[in-house]
């Protein structure tokens, strides 16, 4: 147990985590599509040694463009240009198994994989949105177990695209006139039934073989796919008993697929909102709720809950009427925590939107940097976490804070690693490199 | 016309275009999957001041990884990387009407413009070959109507995206608590015969508004494409007298649809093997002539003809019975070219290799660097070309050989800037920054 170490990455998004950030005095409103806004917050982040940068995505605009800045630089395209910015923190990008083709997705994160030398990892959405469903030409979202379905045969059809070139299959042989080796190139020749396609990949196998493949969702079908593929787990959980039981049973399920559960790391969010004393810190966490607008808020819960706006008086309870987690077809395990967390606590309307403001149903913790880190170690050694998916509130502001007041405290714990030690975002994860499925099949047979 | 200045591209392949330039002693051949080297090559190109860096691309591994490097990052993504190693050269990547969703790449232009601050460029291509259809479902090449037909849909949905944000979209207004209008934004609600796309994209308008249209295909409907959407246009041309007539024929379609023949850049490609003198030109020729190893050439060769390898001996002409460009559904004009210049320099099949192998039916020139400033500047001034693009032949040596000695000299000519005069690609190439059609609309009916 001694020498288990924290896995942190850094969750960036534009401003921060909290809907209000952009209003704070010190944001750049602007930064959501300014590229040196994020090489700032890349560099603040290896320095401090995190494993990884973390973007989150949907392939569509959201609701409301007033409530918060909306529109931002594609992630796959900005952890391209932050890989020439980083030298060793891992790039994870969110990308939808609903709305790319294997051959293009592939393709690209074996891309960045090679650009950044072996720091690319994937975090696989099926995308829970009407509105995305809509901008690739189908009128209904397709249903949870179908995205699902679909999730994991775009998974192997990727293995394979990823296997497609043998490691040695580049030969580069000058005097006998030979670059690559036909018979090293494995075609996927796959047909099933959501995907065909037919010839490998046009770029050899990247430095990872695959990236790290991370997945987020907390339904039923999440968990059975994270069981079977994820090397990394994002997950929101608001209570130490909910994230032990969320921990134990995904590496339970990991093992009872055959796989070594210490090869699934799971990660839940944390939002910390970090002050030199207690006070500042609260005085920090107010500041932030006072400048949410409640109207942005209440509307969005309004459609999560499907209740008319009228039903959800600021300074009320949720009413009692609302439906189950079977009748959603969105994000399901979301949609259950937000009803959980405002029945548990008994919270008015205008309460839950400050907590959701903070970090839309993450685990927010407002403290010192010694009370942050006590926070995430005691997660840590009560088996409900291998570390955390850290979203700071403001940005650059608790990103600094974290990795100048919480990491030397992590650090002088002997939680969390001085220096990378690898080079590849495998290595800072302590994974194995996969092997390729056709050089495996053919070990198999040959004696 | 003094003061009309020549465009000139840096065509950018792994280790250069000449098939065997993977073979020289100098060559790295494994600089296809390796960042540095176009770095390197970025660098070159924009310190001799080129308008743009240009990207092939097609979503399929060609047919023999034998003859030369055959597995290479995907253009946007390298792109994009190098848009942070470089300042204001622009960055034109080819992407695929017929393989690619409008939402996902109009947002990745849009994203790539932004981060570049202006300077993307799409060549719009609908990709000719049955191996791309085959990693994406189909099981049949779409005809060559239907695929131009798509590419004019996606580029009328693309502009639509790329106008869903008014320039004055995001307010950011701290105070107000209100960040972007949502008035000011236009969802796409399009629904035609191959795309529905419903909403606006999730990314600001960039810089250019769009990026810099490119279009390559040469066939009718590429030039039919072109004249309606291209501001750029890039060609193969062996004689002077055939590109003469392509360039009055496309400036005049150009014209007749009601646009500006200025604002459409007409650019044939050309290979230069340089030498200090000629001997030592034709030396270079020679060497990488010797490098090519015929049989890889007369299976593809055969394979585009539609004749049996057999029928095409080394040392005999082309068979006099081949199909007509009607009854090809790939790359017709392409087709067209080879089947031209065989039978018009009366080449024997090793000698054809020997000519396409350096650039592909694009017209190779040898010579001193005076020379090459001759060949290009008597194509500028004869109503052929309003630029080129350059594709060396072996790289880096072949750009350094360019970048050093023909850029001064056409500098010295007049016929070539000294220094960027703007930031934009648009800048470059002399064009306005498009106009969003939503604001024009209210405008024409708002008095």
């Amino acid at each position: 147990m001694t020498d288990r170490q924290l896995h942190l990455n850094a969750f960036l998004m534009t401003t921060g985590h909290h809907e209000a950030s952009w209003r704070l005095p010190e944001s750049d409103p602007l930064a959501s599509t300014d590229v040196k806004h994020y090489v700032n917050l890349a560099r603040i982040a290896e320095r401090a040694t995190f494993d990884s940068l973390f973007l989150a995505d949907s392939p569509a605009l959201f609701n409301d463009v007033g409530r918060r800045p909306a529109g931002c630089i594609e992630p796959l395209t900005l952890l391209t240009a932050l890989a020439m910015s980083t030298e060793r923190i891992g790039l994870i990008a969110t990308a939808s198994t609903s709305y790319n083709s294997p051959y293009n997705l592939a393709r690209r994160f074996a891309s960045l994989d090679t650009i950044s030398g072996g720091r690319a990892g994937w975090n696989v959405v099926t995308t829970a949105t009407l509105d995305a469903a809509r901008n690739f030409g189908l009128t209904d979202l397709p249903s949870h177990a179908e995205r699902y379905a679909r999730a994991a045969e775009f998974l192997d059809v990727a293995f394979k695209l990823w296997d497609s070139w043998e490691d040695d299959a580049v030969l580069a042989d000058k005097d006998a006139g030979v670059w690559g080796d036909a018979a090293k190139i494995h075609p996927p020749l796959h047909h099933g039934r959501d995907f065909s396609v037919q010839g490998a990949l046009n770029i050899p196998r990247s430095p990872q073989g695959y990236p790290l493949i991370v997945q987020a969702g907390s339904s039923e079908d999440g968990k059975g796919l994270a069981a079977r593929y994820a090397e990394a787990v994002f997950t929101a959980q608001q209570t130490l008993a909910e994230a032990q039981a969320f921990y134990a049973d995904l590496k339970s399920r990991t093992a009872r697929l055959g796989r070594d559960p210490e090869t699934i790391k799971i990660l839940p969010g944390i939002v910390p909102v970090i002050g030199g004393t207690e006070e500042e810190a609260l005085r920090k966490d107010e500041e932030l709720a006072e400048l949410i607008v409640p109207r942005y808020a209440q509307e969005r819960l309004a459609a999560q809950l499907r209740v008319p706006v009228e039903a959800l008086p600021l300074d009320s309870e949720l009413p009692a009427d609302l439906p189950t987690e079977d009748e959603i077809e969105g994000a399901k395990s979301r949609y259950t925590l937000i009803v959980d967390l405002a029945r548990r606590e008994r919270l008015t309307m205008r309460q839950l939107i400050a907590r959701l403001g903070g970090g839309r149903g993450h685990r927010t913790f407002t403290g010192t940097p010694e009370q942050v880190a006590d926070a995430i170690e005691s997660w840590f050694v009560a088996g409900a976490a291998d570390g955390f998916n850290v979203m700071p509130p403001s940005l650059p502001g608790s990103l600094e804070a974290f990795a100048e007041h919480v990491v030397p405290i992590l650090r002088k714990r002997e939680l969390f690693h001085h220096e990378y030690e690898g080079n590849t975002l495998r290595d800072h994860y302590g994974l194995p490199r996969p092997s390729n499925q056709y050089v495996a099949a053919r070990e198999a047979i040959t004696p």
